[in-house]
């Protein structure tokens, strides 16, 4: 159990629900996991999480960083290439991608061959 | 940063995105901090969970309880009347509930007069 449980006035007023108006998203939460893995570039992310859009990842990347949990720079002018990093806000949000895989590692046991991990 | 940086196979090889699958939605996420705050009937959930349908919450509390993180109980046969409680697997997400709400409280303040909150 939560460890204060609250009645708020508003779900803006819950800091779980706050959260989740900026990542309560799967890809989102995603993308911050393969940010904290040290993936920087574009190209890196969209092979990495498989099944995303280039519009997807770019909206994604977009909001993280206006939302101030991921930083861009560029690494070449000509032409133009950015690369991405977590904030310090970014990275304050490790500790939920470690709970979830932490949660997934007990309780969502990988099915079939698939399982297996690339070091 | 994540302890241990993993290149898997696939999404479902990595246990944040199978536990996304799963929970990756924001109104399944509160669905489950409500629980764990003792909410136990549907129409005290719908009363807390502001804005959600009852179509959408039955929809949820369903998909939760297929996958085993809810139970449902009758404590009224005539009319029928189900109360909801978090299983086992419901009680070991709530480490992500309370990180979720670490974060929140540290880098996304409540805005303005609604962030008092009731006890």
């Amino acid at each position: 159990m939560l460890p204060e449980p609250r009645t708020y006035q508003s779900q803006s007023a819950c800091p779980v629900a706050r959260t989740l108006d900026v990542v309560g998203d799967r890809w989102t939460i995603l993308v911050l996991r393969d940010l904290s893995w040290g993936r920087r570039r574009f190209s890196a992310l969209l092979e990495s999480l498989e099944g995303i859009s280039t519009n997807l990842l770019s909206d994604r990347l977009k909001r993280l960083e206006e939302h101030g949990m991921v930083e861009r720079t560029f690494y070449s002018d000509h032409p133009p290439r950015a690369e991405y990093k977590l904030s310090a806000k970014g990275k304050a949000f490790v500790p939920v991608l470690v709970a979830l895989r932490e949660y997934g590692d007990a309780w969502e046991p990988a099915k079939g061959a698939l399982s297996g991990q690339v070091d």
